[in-house]
């Protein structure tokens, strides 16, 4: 490897220099002013990667374009695809940059800019691994494809259809994603879980319209208090989730999980300062890391009925409802969760009320199995190219590309982003850490190595 | 009283012609653009009580004028205070009157305009019993006021500051008000019960700002989740509510009272089809008139919190809130419902949520003692009126100036309207029935001999 990690070395500034040009395209996606930058961002980006030796395909979607590059197919080789996005969050606040958003400002070991952390410099960075082998091989030692889109930041809007749609030319056996970011400040990690999503609304009709409170108060069911009878048993006292058949699912953490997650670095008092509430909530017999990444939860998201204005309004509300989301963890099916729910809600209304639930959104939760040949490779990779062992982690969150690879093209995804929690994504002097984007550079450099070997069984 | 029975018997198509006129002045306090015609209207009317010889000021306020009309003092005579208001709701929706809003056009014994029935047509009766006898015996035999507003469409806003400004003025041994409707077509009441009104705000923080429901899911105490606990607390499975001391100075139906109740014409089923609900809902033990007239309540007027656009918004809550306000009944007092609810609410909401309790309206509960020489006087002469004894009825509302004449000049009202519930106040086609127009200046001569008669004690 000497050979690749050499060129590397010796190319540190102008990959910098290169970072820098495409940090200073304000590919923001939300904003349609910023259209013809986005567009400018993928231009760039073909070119670039048909420059290190890439064959490019550029794919017009109703959105922002979709890119696809590829090394030449090597028969027999794995094939290992690099999702990630060019698009970026919009700045406002402006006023609160240091310096300008798209000025990729160098300073205190840091690049500033919009899009530094979140995604472009990890981008960058797994394109600079495979310049160096190119540059100095001549090829990859196995199939590498890089699948950048520019909705991501919006949605990702037409990435489903497209993956559902060219299934064959996105086959892979692993897919690769660096849109996570490290546990802590120096602390590599390899995002091993993801939790799902039931998100549900709950929409109660009592009277047909809005009643004088004191001409008719006494006599109707109101739905915004039967409401709030029905939300208020969803959980009972402790937090636990009354739904039957909800935790059923639910796998226990193993307990290497249970020991790993107490080996981070996890400051509670840190974190519940970042949150503004008095006092962080917990449920019973598990620890902060546990309750965010490994249990499921119940939250109202939202909540409506009746008058919301300022003062008095005396109204007896015709309707009102709510917002409910439930974070699944596996094996918890988000189809089966939100029938349960649907169930157990309509159980708890009585009959003078009429119910509308509604099923607004669904995400599997996702478990990789952290002892495949892939994520071996991943975890060495990064422990060559930071210096350390990563941790395992998971997300409380869920990212849905992860989901629609598992579920469209039966792939499993190795998380592995190379930002800090600190650096501000979607935030002001959003940044990227030097040493992250050439640690980020040499893991890339050896991700390809080991996957390669992995996949030769050496 | 066979002259001034007389005077009004010949003068029936002048009356109704003077009261089209009055129906036609487009007197909307809401809407700016009819400013001119408010004043226009208060100006018709001072004119008028001054054509038929009473002494008029008129009081500027920041919005419409305030009128008072008197006879010449009669010393030692009792003073009737005459409220009632000039102004009219708008129009809207147009499309739905089958003649123009201020056509005042004559139908099928009805006569057909905004204001009509409320309170035109009615004010314009005690108007015209007024006359009768001037016209006749070129006094009254006692002290009576006409105290006119023209904001009591848009919540009487200068009213109160008047009435505290001018209490020497408006000394006044009883007052009546013709702003309420007969309990039935042909069922003339008089309310001689208001409920009163607790309404409170409550505000929970949970997180200092919105969190993703991914990440902090699980380890934050969400606002929205903890107000639906509390709220739902408020009321025990029965509707009972749980609020300490809430029932204590709640005063028992009397038995009259309660057959009272039995006696009236109430169609539990077409009351059922107002509402538009499925079924009533009523208090364990109680009728539905007992429920709405004679019974507390507590309702949920507002709720709020999160995210209430369209679709899924993955957020726990900083904030979520309700307003709540509870209708009162004798002997309750608003004041110390509201420090009842806040104690009680307090005491249910954990320690990592901040509670603010705004107690934004309060109004105290009215009974008119029955047996008053007053009300005798007033049950007698509407008996004359209309040729048939009154019912004696509550509202589940209130009228709030009947609450500020009491606290503020402490004296009882004598409600007794003449409109019909099904007359249209506030909707299209609003009308007045023409036989009621008529009843009411019968009963408004009488209400004048019957309440000078049981001032002399004959």
């Amino acid at each position: 490897m000497e050979d690749v990690l050499g060129y590397v070395e010796s190319h540190r500034g102008n990959f910098l220099a290169e970072l820098q040009e495409l940090l200073r395209i304000p590919s923001i996606s939300a904003d349609p002013a910023y259209r013809e930058d986005v567009l400018r961002c993928s231009q760039f980006l073909a070119d670039h990667l048909r420059g290190i030796g890439l064959s490019v395909e550029i794919f017009q979607t109703p959105g922002h374009p979709i890119l696809l590059a590829g090394t030449p197919v090597i028969p027999g080789a794995p094939t290992v695809l690099y999702y990630g996005h060019y698009d970026v969050q919009p700045v406002d606040p402006l006023d609160l940059w240091q310096t300008p958003p798209f000025a990729a400002d160098i300073r205190n070991g840091n690049i500033y800019a919009r899009g530094a952390s979140d995604d472009k410099g990890p981008v960058f960075a797994y394109i600079k691994g495979v310049e160096a082998f190119l540059r100095t091989r001549g090829k990859l030692p196995l199939n590498f494809r890089f699948f950048l889109e520019g909705e991501e930041e919006v949605g990702s809007t037409h990435l489903d259809p497209f993956i559902a749609e060219h299934r064959e030319l996105l086959k892979a056996d692993v897919v690769v994603i660096a849109d996570t970011a490290q546990f802590a400040p120096e602390v590599p990690s390899i995002t091993y879980g993801l939790r799902g999503l039931a998100y549900l609304e709950v929409n109660l009709q009592g009277p047909s319209h809005d009643l004088h409170s004191g001409s008719f108060g006494g006599t109707v069911p109101n739905p915004a208090g039967i409401l709030v009878d029905v939300l208020s048993r969803l959980k009972d006292k402790r937090g636990v989730i009354q739904i039957p058949g909800f935790y059923d699912k639910v796998l226990p953490l193993a307990s290497w999980e249970k020991e790993m997650y107490d080996s981070l670095p996890f400051d509670a008092e840190e974190y519940r300062a970042l949150t503004g509430a008095r006092k962080l909530r917990t449920e019973e017999g598990f620890t902060p890391l546990e309750c965010r990444w490994a249990r499921p939860t119940l939250d109202i998201n939202g909540l409506y009925g009746g008058y919301e204005g300022p003062g008095a309004k005396t109204i007896i509300p015709a309707r009102a409802g709510a917002k409910v989301s439930m974070r699944l963890v596996p094996d918890q099916d988000p189809a089966e969760i939100a029938d349960l729910f649907a169930r157990y809600v309509l159980s708890l209304c009585p009959e003078d009320v009429s119910v509308k639930i509604k099923n607004l959104h669904g995400g599997k939760p996702i478990l990789i199995n952290v002892n495949s040949p892939w994520m071996k490779a991943a975890r060495t990779a990064i422990t060559k190219g930071f210096g350390k062992a990563p941790v395992l982690a998971r997300e409380g969150g869920s990212i849905p590309v992860v989901a629609t690879f598992k579920e469209i093209l039966q792939v499993d995804s190795l998380m592995m982003g190379f930002g800090r929690p600190d650096d501000g994504a979607h935030s002001p002097n959003e940044k990227l850490c030097l040493d992250d984007f050439y640690r980020g550079i040499l893991t890339s450099v050896y991700l390809i190595d080991e996957l390669a070997r992995s996949a030769a069984g050496t």
